[in-house]
């Protein structure tokens, strides 16, 4: 076992998990009591039960946010239910208190039934300024979070889809800054045809890329193939208007950018002289990505990333969940939009300065400090206008 | 306003509800960051993967309990609804903390069903080692509680019935034996028939109380009285054997102890005469006692407690939860049982030394310090029996 696997047992062991409960109020006499339970408390929910609103300006609700999961898709393992998945959402709060200041809570639930799921979660809301779903597997994942979304007033946010989005779109836009490139005129091959290869396409798509290709295992996705999966129905008519046919070498004809979400060293890099100059290349698949970064670089390639933090350009989605919740709490939004995840993606890349950027800094590291708050003012700005 | 009311909605405001969830390990370097997430974090979940049990070993789940609500029985205030009672249950969850280090979340429902409360609870369980439901409206409360208590393997306690109903044992214990009275053979009168007068006095008898009457509006519950109420037919069948009939002037002759958890100024001071010797005066009505503790003094009580700080021996369930739950989570019961209810009882009553025993001092203040830990020890100790 690795140190860090090894280390990580035995930090969870000593401390019980990852997160803690603190009172924010001091209760060392009878009359601390009496403001922070009763009598005093009954005054606060007074206020509250008269306008409902309240419950932003006296609870906890307006930091507070739910890590939800079912343990159905956790890491790599697979569906290893509830309890496993625990120590995955304590990891997301530590990490939300971490960089934004925002409360997590861990919410592990007992089934993996899409209508249950739904039901349980909005029963819970009210308690919850957002609801930052997580690890729940494809396909269930859209339904559900596209029904609660349209069911509750709070943020509902599947980040395993739309945080790594972000942060691709982010790394997108400042080497196409470095390639001399623009946005709406280049093409993007997304190789992975799961949940975070489709979520990848329509942010690309949202963000004004005209040309997209996605390819699953049974190659580029197009919309008059009598196969097509269900899944890829509408991804489908977004993407490939020239229903093009083949397998990722083909794809890779003329292309500027690779986005990697598949599997292990399946870009070879002969197939990198075939795309168009200064190839971008973000191989993401994890522990191994795509291509080795010097074999990338080795076949031609112009910026390579990975989700790794032992190569440049790490593609990481810490880079943006934590700001885009501090941002939506703060805004009180209802939704974090398409215009919020956008304005989130830019703020990331303006963290790179024009001085700074460079193919081997495009993206700005966890640890950078203000991160998270630029992306909180950028989501609150898309969030106002 | 009282200056406490303004105080609370004032604290609440300032700092924006009562609790912070805060992370127990450092995310400082990219080490850090890999210990307590990715890669790290997936050795800690395919260990409980592996082994269940373990996720008390590795997760906050060992000491992690949610106050559960429907909002439907906050306080005084009636059903106010989930987002309006998040404040005493945020109150709860820093007195969880303040008493005895135990973390706890707020957890509002929205809903008022039976069936749906008892699937969401059961649902939320896995991320949890103790559920404590509270402000849950009479007679739903009863059947969620024994439901989930069937269905759970953690413990699963009401603290409206069995919190106070705990306290005031500890009460009895210390005032019987200044009185120099046996448990088994002084009679009670319970005057309330809502859910804490039935919970007090089924707690009663089983720490041996042999005579109880209950004692609601429409006078002594007895078996025999065919306008029974359904919630009180349990009740009636354990108590009043000799099926006296008359309202609580008629209770209370020959009685040994008075326990009110009724309405405001409802025993008349000379009838306390019509009680045995060294009457016992529990008057619980909040805020205005069943009758003011001076003229029950003049009335010939012993001894006289009520539910306010501001007069000697206040009963207050915050010296039972915090310990209750304390002890049944580091003893990893499934149950909190009777017996470990008793024994939360005796420990609260130890607290008071032979030496430190009054009329004026018969239960701890919930400062005392201690109480807590002694709580705990003392579930344990009956849990391990």
């Amino acid at each position: 076992m690795s140190d860090v696997k090894e280390k990580a047992l035995q930090v969870s062991k000593e401390k019980g998990g990852k997160i803690e409960i603190n009172s924010k109020v001091k209760i060392e006499s009878m009359e601390d009591l009496a403001i922070a339970y009763t009598p005093g408390v009954a005054a606060v929910s007074s206020a509250i039960a008269e306008n409902k609103e309240d419950v932003y300006t006296y609870t906890s609700k307006r930091n507070l946010v739910a890590v939800v999961t079912d343990g159905s898709a956790v890491l790599g393992l697979g569906n290893i239910g509830p309890e496993a998945a625990i120590p995955v959402m304590e990891g997301k709060a530590a990490l939300f208190k971490r960089f934004a200041d925002v409360d997590a809570v861990p919410i592990s639930l007992d089934t993996n039934d899409v209508e249950e799921i739904i039901s349980h979660v909005k029963a819970i809301a009210p308690s919850f300024g957002g609801i930052n779903l997580e690890d729940i597997s494809a396909p269930r994942c859209f339904e559900i979070e596209r029904r609660l979304k349209e069911s509750l007033d709070i943020p509902v946010f599947h980040d395993d889809q739309h945080g790594t989005a972000i942060v691709v779109l982010a790394g997108i836009y400042n080497a196409l800054k470095l390639a001399d490139k623009k946005i709406d005129e280049v093409k993007v091959v997304v190789n992975g045809g799961g949940a975070a290869g489709v979520a990848i396409s329509k942010r690309l798509l949202t963000a004004g890329v005209k040309r997209i290709l996605l390819v699953d295992k049974e190659g580029i996705v197009s919309s008059d193939n009598p196969n097509l999966e269900e899944r890829h129905e509408e991804i489908a008519s977004m993407t490939n208007q020239d229903n093009i046919k083949g397998d990722l070498q083909e794809a890779l004809k003329d292309a500027d950018v690779f986005v990697g979400v598949s599997a292990p060293n399946v870009l070879k890099k002969e197939w990198i002289s075939s795309m168009n100059d200064k190839p971008i290349i973000f191989a993401m698949a994890n522990p191994e990505p795509e291509i080795n970064p010097q074999d990338a670089k080795d076949g031609g390639a112009f910026i390579v990333g990975t989700g790794r933090s032992d190569f440049p350009n790490q593609i990481n989605n810490v880079l943006a969940f934590p700001g885009i919740f501090r941002g939506a709490l703060d805004a009180r939004a209802s939704n974090i939009t398409d215009d919020m995840q956008i304005a989130a993606a830019k703020g990331i890349a303006s963290v790179i300065s024009d001085e700074e950027l460079s193919v081997d800094n495009i993206i700005p590291n966890v640890f950078t400090p203000g991160v998270a708050s630029i992306v909180a003012d950028s989501v609150k700005h898309a969030k106002s206008e």
